[in-house]
């Protein structure tokens, strides 16, 4: 008998961002955020575990290399817990159950976006590892619980382990048992929202986020006050935005805090900048789109934001994303032709530059930046939590190890 | 006879940054703040004012080109505070003295620095015309007296009426009366103080100071809680800092502000930036500069500040200037060749390009840039307050019109 699991897990992308630990060994939050999950249709990490007595010891490999599971590392803990669980939950109160607790794992991790894409794989990657030890190990766990164990892994990953709108609240117990992710619309709440990502070419590698935000922690004088005074309605009012599928008061909010975020890594000591001139450019071409759209209709239509690099996520309704996109591609000119999930450029023969502007934009908001300076663009939507995938998708072979993958 | 006077007055770049109105008529800031005069012998405005019953009205002229003087805009606020100072102190005490206040004025102001520098002229600019006025009408005024009305033509002027270090105190009230500049140190008592300003290509013109710090006030959450809880205790550390000629606790302040401001620039809807790449980079490259020094003794030896542009302003005591100049010529190379005032490279017939590094130094904080991302160094430091010229100096012909200049 073979005991093993496949499943897929999404990216996530908050809107109310996550910066500081007040534990940083438990990966407790200073605030409370809140994200959307990304359809993983199109962007996903795929882990497959495998429990076996014959295994000597606990192995994991990332797209197909193997990565070193250090004693004590988050990679150790999240096995451990999920053991624990399984120990638990299942093995104590079913005599019957296998003891897989007891037995060595397996796992296999793919992503299939490329890391030098600069998207957060941390955030899937622990999601699917979570999920695909909870589907092996049969947890009668909701996923707000296996959230506490995902969020030992990378904190944001907590957020991945549900569809549509996850808030991870921050809790306020030392052993970090309330600082877990709930859901608080699902997609099918709101699935016309969708996401271009502009994947920004970067010169150099930022700051780690684990190091910098410690440092703003340290360091800013402004942080204790967006912690405090800030982040607390914010929740408030984007989770309302939510639940009244208000996109002007979602946009607004998700801008704003995006700019705060990085406003307080500025205000670190030495600074840590992760947006360049080309990510303050596509604000400035989002900002007057935002403007002529409010002058017309008294709403915005597109929301940026950048987590800790220079990428871009815009997020908007589906009807806006053509426009949008031709928008970008007019500053913006692709190398590559624009892959085009949803089929908006059917006729086109593949979008790759000049797209048109809408009537009165001002063209002057932003140059005419050079071939590569945002290196391809990705159009995805609104997604589920994680799939428990079939048998034939797993990415173990018969001995245990990774398959070679086409 | 003709009553005219010609003075010239310095630049000033502010360690604790002034950003918000609580009054935009009066100018009343939301915060206090704090700046190094810089010298006349390399950076001034020098303006020449003449008084005559034949003048039909108030006249002005920047760099030769007229200006018109809006009825109760700056410049005619100015001017007229200025009329009525001479008529209370002077003419109505004296009755000999000639009356004035009741001539129109001719106004010829220049700049000996191009405005394309990017180096805001407006506060050496309003310091210049008011000094000048006060010799011409010889008036008993401290300059903290005539910086309430400089104040009124420009915030920042109001601190380019004295030299060395010179604090604005905001004031509590509401007429604006104690929202004045007071010097901290004259510039006798730090004379080793140096500032190398690096001119830094834009493409794009920023948003206007005076309009960007009313964004701020209206929109950034951040900024109510720098105004209150930082720059307070920032202003009586660094006074303290400044009177010790303790540059380690000058420097560590002066950059914390510079980022604090940008940060909250950077926290308004819509976000305002005024670093660019080229910016960052140099921050880069001083605080690499500051860890090698800091590992060899535990002190800081340069400040970067940054004010509403992407030019950087480095200060360091005038022995250090030499090593830091080699150092941002090998990142940033030059064009032209180094205008050398204090003839530090002498015998090396003008450094361009590929200046040494210090021991232990990472050349991997930055890339080598393309020739022009600085296009220029300007080295400088601390200055005395606004001279009085010769009568040789003036800017206007017999007939009261602005010489035309070499």
């Amino acid at each position: 008998m073979v005991f093993q699991a496949t499943t897929s897990a999404p990216v996530n992308i908050a809107c109310i961002k996550y910066w500081g630990k007040r534990d940083t060994t438990l990966i407790l939050p200073t605030n409370s955020s809140l994200s959307v999950t990304l359809d993983q249709d199109h962007l996903r990490s795929t882990t497959s575990s495998r429990a076996d007595p014959s295994f000597t010891s606990d192995r994991l490999w990332l797209n197909a290399k193997e990565e070193i599971i250090k004693d004590g590392g988050r990679m150790s803990t999240c096995i451990k817990e999920m053991k624990r669980l399984r120990k638990q939950l299942v093995e104590d109160t079913d005599p019957n159950a296998p003891k897989l607790s007891t037995y060595h794992v397996h796992i296999a991790s793919y992503n299939n976006f490329p890391t030098a894409a600069g998207l957060a794989s941390s955030a899937s990657g622990f999601a699917a590892l979570v999920s695909s030890l909870a589907a092996l190990y049969s947890l009668p766990c909701p996923p707000t619980t296996l959230s506490l164990i995902a969020r030992q892994g990378s904190g944001s990953a907590c957020r991945s382990l549900q569809g549509g709108f996850v808030a991870w609240e921050q809790g306020s117990q030392p052993t970090g048992l309330d600082s877990h992710a709930v859901q608080i619309a699902p997609e099918s709440h709101w699935p016309t929202l969708h996401a271009l990502i502009c994947v920004v070419n970067d010169a150099k590698k930022g700051t780690s986020s684990t190091s910098g935000m410690q440092r703003t922690v340290e360091t800013s004088p402004l942080l204790q006050h967006r912690i405090k005074n800030v982040v607390p309605q914010r929740m408030v009012d984007i989770s309302k935005a939510i639940l009244d599928k208000d996109f002007d008061a979602f946009a607004r909010i998700t801008m704003a805090d995006s700019n705060q975020f990085h406003a307080v890594a500025l205000d670190t000591t030495p600074p840590i900048f992760y947006m360049n001139d080309v990510s303050r450019a596509i604000i400035a071409v989002v900002e007057e789109y935002n403007r002529v759209w409010v002058e017309k209709t008294g709403k915005v239509k597109a929301a940026y934001t950048f987590d800790a690099g220079p990428n871009a996520v815009i997020y908007t309704e589906g009807e806006n994303v053509k426009e949008i996109i031709e928008i970008i591609v007019r500053f913006f000119p692709q190398q590559e032709t624009f892959k085009d999930p949803f089929g908006l450029f059917a006729n086109d023969g593949g979008l790759k530059e000049g797209g048109k502007l809408i009537d009165g934009f001002n063209e002057a908001v932003a140059k005419t930046w050079e071939l590569g300076s945002v290196k391809g663009l990705i159009h995805t939507k609104i997604g589920d939590g994680p799939r428990v995938l079939g048998e034939e998708e797993t990415l173990l072979n018969a001995e245990g190890l990774p398959k070679t993958l086409a």
